[in-house]
């Protein structure tokens, strides 16, 4: 078993091996020196024949042939410039530079694109692994200076504004939207500062901001709303950079822990979904302006703001009654992806910022997930990949280059310190990792924090048990091998136990110890989630993955070593297991960045296929065979 | 001098004798029985063909091949018909019928259009005249049967709704989008009548409304907003029907009488401009109550609102700043067709209505007017014809086949009865009409209401000093040939003046007199329209016009012959006047019935020249010649 160094990587070099009809009928254009092929396409720009092949070129202005930054160098035949384009080429026209947004090749050839016209990757750090990014919003930013009115007919503010944009963009000034309140202030904001404005323009033609000088910036902000804890990023949006993350416990626990309490909660009081839809939202609002206070930059310049989160957050987040999600047919409201106002949800945003939320799968698998699969590629896989988020709820995608399956695995609390005796949440105090000696099973600890423990949190656990696996302490049942003796092993209450740490070196005087009970409530856990794995696995015909890719901050603190010894999942041996931190946060980073990948999402949600757990005939079955531990911690052998 | 019979005619044959070279080189397809011809363009449906010669065919559904109501039977080789199209054509597909939504031609014939395929035209009363209007309104009305839910993945209510509408409409799903709103009450409007919605659609892809059961209305109303009366039309937006009018006083009033005074109002009150914007939307939302309670529907059921006004009434009703209106450069904040949610509003219709605003020209040149050259017809003129919008202010457009150009020119009051002794508005007791005997000049009087008179309101003014023109007492330069002998004509306090009613007589108990000073009030208002319309006649090179179309509630009050006979605008006889009536309010409806009358307005706004008088180099000279009567109330005669 190897643990995969590389991060998951989006644009990776397609096979060069594998044949590609498309190439047997057109004419092959090759990037240089990447060493990237496209067919050509009739009526593609190159800009979009590069993306076609991988290729990222820059494009502040979104490809609309105004920022002048995808210049490339042609060796292949293409239509004539135009005189817009030679002013923004200028001298190195001559040595045959275009603007790849603007041109159209009419045969194959060779496109060299110069280090500086390639597009600016944004590294996205969450809470562990790098997720690279393209940049290309869905919102726009102008700076114009705007002529006065002069005597005459068609002289309005809103015109001229529309001129401005015309000859800046070089887009017709028709389409052009803007909503009233801006109309109204219209007038003062192009006299403040004769005529000098930042205009910020949603899909290409919304008008979303008027606001008098240059330079003013454009915010962004990605939120992982999650049942247990709410992360938000702010990005600026003209050049993507992050600005800063802040989270905060998700106040609606006050109303239940789990995603069913508080969907009862709804049920049962008739402001409940206001309150928890108020909740989350305040919650929002305040990680946006903690951040933006820590970053200095005011949060009236936020204009968008992609949040993903299980379906039941989804829902009560935008006043969705999630009562539905709790019983058969499972029905959420809606699945798809949503555009709602940002003052709509109570946001002190811009006036006209939007919140987009990504689409959900299923009643279970919700736009968190669609994140996960988003920022791990699910859609680009090559080879056969389970990716799982581990929360309250085991989420689990498996993708192939040919299909992708989602379902949900309630795994119950026990991965968070639930139902265990000395369970606790990953805090000070809590055991993260353990090592045990395979002589006198004397147990090594690791503690958060650096104090006396108190107890273990989920990755402690599963930990402990891998270590008591391999060293021949516990068996594929469950059961500790009572012939093995020694001081650590003992008769407890709930009978045979492992002492962690007694009473004088705990932080809690007491003995701190790992019941067989305790025990059994990993294995319920970990056989939702292998069973959930495995029914994939035999829907789609697989025989095994080659990768495991553990999402979700959990997934991230478990050693992937531990995860194959308690055998969370099928696995054969020889898997590449690897964590890939809060995945979630990364797909609604990517989401805000590029309104392509926000399309991808949307594409996501529709193709990933949904198989339903709770009513599945083999899942009893598989079930109990998944809370199988693997013989001595051994991924394959006795799984 | 004729008077057209004839009402305005959008509809009008094409001139068959003109030679049109896209029929030199494409195939030719005649529309019979009706005689009309287009040219084949590749790609086109036989209905936008049948469009493009002119003839409007049925299709309630906008042409999206759902309500299979163009049926028309080919003589023409066309692409095959595919299942959808067969199975709602039915048995006539055998002998030949097609939909013309979805049929394309491959080269030129015959197209047979049964009666019943026609469209139906909505004639349009409002004051006087009757104009057609095309029906193809802007949304969408669907009654579909969702199935319920069912386990499984992708069986959200809104995917579901989304099913239904792409198999009742053959639209694909994806760019349908629903607010947040509607969402939220999704689930229980499917559960009502299991399954049974009517859903509304606007623009083809915005679902704003999902009601329980079928056949719930969808209205429209059509509100011309003008300085003193504000009249609102009410439509069954899926018929076209009309259901009803109601018609107030502008309650701004109460802020002053003309524009300039509402402008001065918000200028000098910090509050005014809400102050009055709240007046005019009140009233809008009160005269859509009052046709909703007589026609027997609920506001509720409004989905659409176009409203015309003048550029100060578009301003106030929006919020937006009409003081720039009032200075130089007279700068309007917002000229285009604006689209704003109902409820920004305050209108009381469904939540997800919305406000069309027609586009105004220039500052002085409101949305009425462009309504009005909607209406009347001016980008489809076949001579030059000026058309005068007669309130306040005459607002005038000058047509000719090639251009078109509009003017304000500041009539004042007199035309309302304003300035003059005894002016009062057109109520009871007002004198509307007049004739003279040309031996004895005394008078026979139209009164309204049959009463005694008490004064003259603007038509029987324009009508007095017609008759005495006519009968030679009055000078082409307003003053009264005292060589004439009688009881009628004697010397008042103002000079001489002409005895209309002694007290006797009157309602009052006082002498009903017309004096020099009243006639030299009308010659000031009327100069200013005859200098406006003539320098619009310099500008655009021309002579004469052929055809003068009086719109406007007082336009149609108006007799043509003393329009002509007091020489309101230049005529060199031969012209054919006509009254057109609120033809500002009948473009308000044709833009609420049709989609693309919508288009045509903001294309009519964008292409309407405008010449501003009041810095006109040669306006003072025109001025004082317009003011001029024609001797002997001929036209052409001394004018």
């Amino acid at each position: 078993m190897s643990q995969a160094a590389t991060p998951p990587d989006s644009t990776r070099l397609p096979d060069k091996t594998a044949p590609d009809s498309r190439f047997d009928t057109a004419p092959v254009v090759e990037f240089q020196p990447l060493g990237r092929r496209a067919a050509l396409v009739p009526g593609q720009t190159i800009l979009e024949l590069a993306e076609s092949a991988g290729v990222g070129l820059e494009a502040t202005c979104g490809g609309q042939g105004v920022c002048g930054k995808c210049k490339v160098r042609l060796e292949a035949p293409a239509d004539p410039p135009d005189a817009a384009e030679l002013k923004l080429v200028g001298g190195s026209a001559r040595e045959g530079y275009r603007l790849a947004c603007r041109a159209h090749l009419n045969g194959g050839g060779r496109v060299w694109v110069p280090p500086e016209s390639r597009r600016q990757q944004q590294v996205i750090l969450t809470t562990g692994q790098a997720v690279e990014s393209e940049l290309a919003p869905a919102l726009a930013t102008y700076d114009l200076r705007v002529p006065p009115a002069s005597l005459g007919g068609g002289q309005s503010h809103q015109e001229r504004l529309l001129r401005g944009l015309e000859e800046t963009t070089d887009q017709p000034r028709d389409p052009w939207r803007a909503p009233l309140d801006l109309l109204r202030e219209l007038g003062p904001a192009l006299e403040a500062q004769a005529g000098r404005v930042g205009v910020v323009v949603a899909d290409r033609h919304r008008i979303i901001d008027v606001s008098p000088g240059w330079g003013a910036p454009c915010l962004g902000l990605a939120v992982d709303l999650g049942t247990t804890t709410v992360v938000a990023f702010l990005h600026d949006l003209r050049d993507g950079k992050p600005l800063g993350v802040k989270a905060e416990m998700n106040p609606q626990i006050v109303r239940g822990g789990d995603v069913i309490s508080r969907i009862t909660h709804c049920q049962e009081n008739p402001g409940g979904l206001a309150e928890l839809a108020g909740l989350a939202r305040e919650c929002i609002d305040r990680l946006a302006r903690a951040a933006c206070a820590e970053a200095g930059v005011a949060p009236e310049r936020i204009f968008e703001c992609v949040v993903v989160g299980n379906t039941a957050m989804h829902h009560i987040l935008l006043g969705l009654d999630p009562t539905g999600l709790a019983r058969a047919p499972y029905t959420p409201v809606a699945a798809r992806a949503l555009e709602v106002p940002a003052r709509e949800l109570n946001f002190h945003f811009a006036p006209w910022a939007r919140v987009i939320v990504l689409p959900v799968c299923a009643g279970f698998v919700g736009a968190d997930s669609v994140a996960v699969a988003l920022a791990t590629g699910a859609d680009r896989v090559e080879q056969p990949t389970l990716i799982i988020d581990l929360g309250t709820n085991g989420e689990m995608i498996l993708a192939t280059p040919e299909a992708m399956l989602c379902c949900s695995a309630a795994a119950g609390p026990a991965f968070e310190g639930g139902q265990i005796r000395w369970g606790m949440r990953g805090a000070a105090g809590a055991v993260e990792r353990v090592t045990v000696d395979p002589r006198t099973l004397a147990p090594s600890l690791s503690v958060i924090g650096g104090v006396a423990p108190l107890g273990l949190c989920g990755s402690g656990l599963v930990s402990l048990v891998a270590a008591l696996l391999r060293v021949g302490a516990l068996s594929s049942m469950g059961r500790f091998q009572v012939e093995i003796k020694g001081p650590h092993l003992r008769q407890g209450e709930d009978g045979v136990e492992y002492l962690l740490a007694p009473a004088g070196a705990s932080g809690s005087g007491q003995d701190l110890t790992l019941s067989e009970r305790d025990i059994s409530q990993l294995q319920l856990a970990k056989g939702a989630i292998h069973a959930g794995a495995e029914l994939m696995l035999r829907q789609l015909g697989l025989e095994r993955v080659e990768r495991v890719l553990l999402a979700g901050a959990f997934g991230n603190y478990l050693d992937p070593r531990d995860v194959a010894a308690i055998g969370l999942v099928p696995l054969t041996g020889g898997e590449s297991l690897e964590g890939v931190g809060n995945a979630a946060g990364a797909g609604a980073i990517m989401a805000l960045l590029s309104r392509r990948q926000r399309r991808r999402a949307s594409d996501l949600a529709r193709r990933i296929g949904y198989l339903e757990l709770a009513s599945h005939p083999q899942f009893h079955s598989a079930f109990a065979g998944g809370m199988r531990f693997p013989a001595g911690g051994v991924p394959g052998g006795d799984d």
